[in-house]
Parts: C-alpha cells; structure tokens; sequence
C-alpha cells in the first residue's frame, strides 16, 4: 500500500510509493535500443496486455478486452493509489499520513497508435470527453475520494512513457493543492464581488482581446495574463459551469471541436511539441466534512471548470523549484497571436 | 524591462520577460552539434565574455575581470530581473503587475571546468558559501528587495545551460510563494507551540533515525518525511538560525564540509545524477511593509534557514503540474539508508 504523507512545512500531500521503491539503480536510464516498446499494450489486440476494462465503446457489440473498440478505460498497471481499503487517517509526531487509497486509471483514446487530438476526427475527441464525464460521475458515488483529476502527457518530455495516444485519471482522496487555491481565490473573489472570477477573466479577455486564441459558440480559449509558461493556455466554457460531470451532449461537441482545434494549432505552431493538460473540475462537493467551508453551497456558484494546456518547451530548473515563480521566455500576448495566426481552414470539423 | 504579474487564481507571481520574447521558432532545439560551447564563458582566459565582476576572489591580487580568481561573481548576462528603476506597481482590471526590478547574479565557484561541489577541496566550498553570504548582505540593504534566492542547477536535466561549475542568485521585489508558504507554518507552528517547527523536525527525525543521511557537529542532512522526489536532501543548521547571512565563520567551515559530503554521497549513490538546490533563507525583514506582518519581530525566532537538494530523476507530468501533488517512487527511508551506505572514508575533508 503506498502512503500520502503531509508536509508540515509546505502544507502540501506527496504519494509515497512504498512497495515498488525505485532503488538508486533503477534510475539509470537504459540504452535507447531496449526501451523501444516491441508491442504496444494499448493497441487492438493486446487487450491481454493490459488489467481488464472499466468502459469501452464498441459500436460493433464486441466483447470486453478483444479488440473491436474505439475507446478504453483500464485501471493503471502500477497504480500510484489503489481503490480497495480505508483511508486509516493517523498522526506520527509532528506528521499526518493515511493510506493510498484513490483510483489511477487509463483512458485508451483511440485505437489508432499515430492518431493525434489536433487531427482525429471530431467525433472521436467527443468520445474522449464523455469517458472523462462518465468516469468523474462514476467516481464521485465514492465518498472518501475528494477529487478526480484528469489529465494527458502527451511526449516523452511531458512524462508519457507511452506513446499510444491516452489520457490518465487520478483519484485522491484529498483536494490537490493547486485546486484548493484556485478554489480559494474563487471563494474570496465570489464573497467579495458576487462575481465569478473566471467569468470576470473571460469578460476582461474578451474586451483586451491581445491574449485570445480562438472562440466557439461555447467555449474561450487564451493565454493567460500571468502564463507560467510559454504557449501555456485555457479554455473555459463561456456559461457559468462549475462542473465538467454535467455538461450537456451538445456543450460537450462544442467542446471537442475547441479542443480539436487549440492542440491543432498548438502542434502546427510549435512543431508538434510535447505537452500536457489538465482539467479542473470541481472536487466532490457531495461529501460531508465537518468543520470545512460547505462548498455545495457555493461550489456552483463560484467555481468554473477549466482545461490547462502547458507545452512542454522550456526546463524547469532550480530558481522554479525553490521559489514557486516561474520565467516565461514568451510574453502570453505574442503566444496568442501566434496561435491565432493558425489557419484551420483544412481542418476538418 | 520585464514584468511581474500576478496570476489572481493561483495566487502566484511570474516572471514575463517581454524584451528578449521567445517566438516558436526559438524552441526548436538545434541539433547537438551547433550547441557545444566551443569557448567557455566562465574559464580563465574568458574573463571578457561576461559582464564586469561584482566580486571576486583573487589570492594573487590580480586585476578584476583577468586570469587569477579562485571565484567571480557577475551579473547574468541574460537577467530575467534588472536593478535599475522603480517597481512601477499598478493595476490592469482584475490583474496586478509590477516592473521586472530585482537582481540576477552569477557565481562561478572554481576556475576549474570539470570540478564537482563533492570532490573539491574543502576551501572552495568556503569560498561558494562566503560569496552567498556576502551576496545577501549586500542585496538586503536594497530595501525594494524582498527576497534573495541562491540556487544552482547541475547538469543539463537540472537546467544549466553551461556545464562550467556555477551558482545563481535572483533577488525579487516579492517573496515567492514557496518560501511564503514555508513562513507562515512556521510562524503558525511558533504561534501555536512557541517552539521552531524546523528545530521540532530535526528533533523527531534524531528521535526515529530511518530518514537521517548524515550528521555534523553543527549541521542535520536528512530527506523529509513527505519527499516529493527521489533522494530529496534537506540541509539544516542544527542550532536555531534564521538568516544565512549572520552565519559565522566557523559554523560556515562545518556547512562546506558537509554540503561537500552530501553531494559526494548522492553522486556517488545515483552515479552522478543532475540536480538542483537553493537556500531558503530569511526574507529582507528589514523592509518595512504597513498592514502586513511585522516580521523582523518573530522571524528570528520562527525562521529556521536551510538548503533544499533535489536530483532530477524523475519527469514532471500533467498530474504533477495539475495538482501540486507528487507521486515519489522511492521511500525517504530507502533514500537515507542507501546515502547513509555511501563510505566517505577515502574523502579529503
């Protein structure tokens, strides 16, 4: 069982994978030649290869783990939380631990090895989108997990250790740190305003319009003011939606054609660069903490879920580490004219 | 000039260098052979390739920016901070920013190119150490300045761009987010118990012994409970200290003998892994800030400094970057035991 330990001094929770320790001789990085995958575990076929699917679309009504599908969600091989147990919250001197308990999953996209989101057909990525809402919804009927974070690496430098296109999941029986201040800041700025914050970004973006993107029926895409990163982006949804498990067929089309269409200019603009995303959602605000802000009172009202894209460009070294405060090389303003300059009249929507 | 801006979700400042704004064309990486540095910027000989010194040691006498120093400290060529003007604070509608003042300064520790903190002599340690000292010192009579954040980055996975042996220094109109969060659980912990909470991590790490890597006379080396990497490393004086700067001679002899020994030991256990540290000292609390804190009053006694050692084993992705959570393959424990193995006995101390 690995353990989530808290820093006391950082106030911040770290997995500790205590039964596959990685020992010292396990970090040198072997020659290229024997980490080449000879067969891809996620392509059709090799569903033997991988624990036995949570979900999966067949159109054609082919059994569970053959091949036939168009998507796959399977529980992650060596998950860094595991679903069966207690949490056994406990204290060791001035230190608070509890058990790895969470779900790790992975979500097959597609069955096509070289496929890539900026060019698959749109209905594909809509497939995507409604495993992400179907396995939030699932998850969230479990009342110890706090969060389900979904997010993608996409190349080896983004930390994909696969190439085979998919997206992962994580459980955790706690809010991540970086959630709970964005949470936070919503809060603050809702009790103080009756305002959401992020509608007041996107009312504001809107009116500068230099750090824009691109903009659907639904959704606003741009570079944030304050990028951390360079060609770091975001998309939210233009109506107030403070979680991404309700959002309806037709927002969700809406949706996968944005998101088509930002990771298509993001590969055409930067020569198809390694990246990540991540989507925040709300945390499960159905659960019951005594104590806490009661955050299904305001959860609908002040938060508004959000995707983050960070390209995958530039290293992080030790000024970023110990500080929290990040260079940008790439002022967001020239990143979004950049993009915007992408043309998508080939792309096929 | 570059700008400061503040990211109203997450609370966090960043750093956008608008002058030298790096376009897609720039990230494309050069092949191999175009970026080996065919002259070393930092040898002896080279002296005129940087900026004028700001402070050198030089045991021969010998004439600044000229062969002769034992160490040089020069402003970054490339400064993502400049020293010259106002911070220029203001507004842009929901959004804070400020002028990209501070300070960025180089220090070459050897004149030998190949040389490593963990095998050379114990004088030069010294020297690396007194030149930090000095360095805050100097930059906190600055009263814009708020914080100073020395760090280095070894090997090209830790970010160096040049191989020759460096440190770096960034001082910042701000005190960056980490070391905020780190000040206020300490002065929480010192509000709550008036005891220092680093003074009560040395004592329960003595107390349970599985995480210590090394012990001196004045100094604890130990990976914290909740290590967020591999083989993280945390160096502390073991009597209560808040500001690096007021270190004395003595003690700063004991602190080169051990940072020699702790880098020793991790080269020696991960093969001479890259990786980063920094110094976690105490703010500029001379600069007086109305409504804010006073912290002159309680920093020395909630404030404990100490240094902070990362090898990069380990790729960052989305999870990471999403949540602010780690996941850590290898238990501290496991760390500790196997630096604590690595035999010292045959280094020149």
């Amino acid at each position: 069982m690995s353990e989530l330990r808290h820093d006391p001094v950082q106030k911040r929770w770290v997995i500790i994978a205590i039964e596959r320790g990685r020992r010292p001789s396990d970090f040198k990085t072997p020659p290229l030649e024997t980490r080449i995958v000879r067969t891809c575990p996620f392509c059709p076929g090799n569903e033997d290869k991988t624990p036995p699917e949570i979900y999966a679309v067949r159109p054609d009504n082919s059994a569970p783990n053959t091949p036939g599908w168009k998507l796959r969600v399977i529980p992650n091989k060596f998950p860094a939380l595991k679903i069966e147990g207690d949490l056994n919250r406990r204290g060791l001197g001035l230190y608070d631990l509890m058990d790895g308990i969470g779900a790790h999953e992975v979500i097959i996209e597609t069955p096509d090895h070289n496929a890539h989101i900026g060019t698959m057909p749109t209905e594909d990525v809509l497939e995507i989108l409604k495993a992400y809402r179907m396995r939030i919804s699932d998850l969230f009927n479990d009342k110890r997990l706090r969060y389900v974070l979904i997010f993608k690496n996409y190349g080896e430098a983004a930390g994909a250790s696969l190439s085979h296109p998919h997206s992962q999941l994580i459980a955790t029986p706690i809010t991540p740190r970086t959630v709970a201040t964005e949470l936070d800041s919503a809060r603050e700025h809702y009790l103080a305003k009756e305002r959401c914050l992020f509608c007041d970004i996107i009312h504001q973006e809107k009116a500068l319009g230099d750090r824009v993107v691109y903009e659907s029926e639904k959704f606003f895409v741009f570079c944030p003011f304050a990028s951390r990163f360079p060609f770091e982006i975001w998309i939210l949804p233009k109506q107030h939606s403070h979680d991404f498990a309700l959002t309806d067929d037709e927002t969700l089309i809406d949706l996968a054609r944005t998101l088509k269409i930002t990771l298509y200019k993001l590969r055409v603009a930067l020569n198809d660069p390694p990246y990540n995303y991540v989507l925040h959602t709300a945390p499960n605000y159905h659960v019951f903490r005594p104590g806490r802000p009661n955050y299904w009172q305001t959860l609908p009202y002040d938060w508004h879920w959000h995707i983050e894209i960070i390209p995958r460009l530039t290293k992080i070294a030790g000024f970023e580490w110990g500080s929290g405060f990040y260079i940008n090389p790439t002022p967001p303003e020239m990143a979004a004219e950049f993009l915007r300059s992408v043309k998508i009249d080939d792309l096929d929507l």
